[in-house]
């Protein structure tokens, strides 16, 4: 994991770019993706600078937490949307492209919003039970 | 909105259905997917009896969020994973299955994990700002 590097976001959180903000408070920046893949996708940022979600400091990510409803809320009323899809891509090989945390909010409207492939496998019990083994003990760390 | 009706998960939660269980605290409960889309694919739920995400109080999303960094981080150091996907479906034309929140953790692992169709759009600039006053209105309600 290499170290943090200032990315566009930083200049959109800093107004050095302009963007279509939705909402900012101490913590995170909201605003409007500008390649949606349906009307009111919008991108929620920490301000703490971090490449990946899993790097995140814990009051960082409460904090996102908490805004997360209240924001998704309020696209829902203002697309009109009833169902939407929350993404996080982590690491390039997952889809992420900007190396500053962000999560996308995505509305899901006729024929617009996010496309999934679901190819589902089966969790096999003996291989379970050693993963979460290795889970817990990473947890523990 | 219609109101919350228990599901499999409460089941799960409550033990009175087994799962493969990775961690849980007095907020939150994370087990491994039984339909992985790759090895370590984990779901992450809130105890908050909600069927969709911006349902969630305050402090149940905020708890939500301080875990997910940490599980997704012994999640990569268990599988090997070096990037991966977390996503939020809400509502059945979203993908919503199981309607009490949960959070898939998707590690990228080479030919499996989670596949995703990206067809962005173009933001509109005096679409965009009406779009962001009735976001904004409805974040002051």
């Amino acid at each position: 994991m290499s170290d943090y590097e200032d990315t566009i976001f930083d200049k959109i959180i800093a107004g050095e770019i302009p963007c279509q903000k939705v909402y900012e408070d101490e913590h995170v920046f909201a605003f409007l993706d500008i390649g949606p893949l349906s009307r009111g996708h919008t991108l929620l940022l920490p301000k703490e600078r971090k490449r990946h979600l899993h790097e995140l400091s814990d009051e960082a990510a409460a904090a996102v937490g908490r805004t997360l409803p209240r924001l998704c809320r309020a696209i829902m009323k203002a697309s009109g949307a009833e169902a939407y899809n929350v993404l996080v891509n982590t690491g390039a090989p997952a889809g992420q492209v900007v190396m500053h945390v962000h999560i996308h909010i995505i509305p899901k409207l006729p024929d617009t919003g996010f496309k999934m492939g679901w190819h589902a496998g089966k969790l096999d019990d003996d291989q379970a039970r050693k993963l979460i083994a290795d889970i817990q003990a990473a947890l523990d760390e």
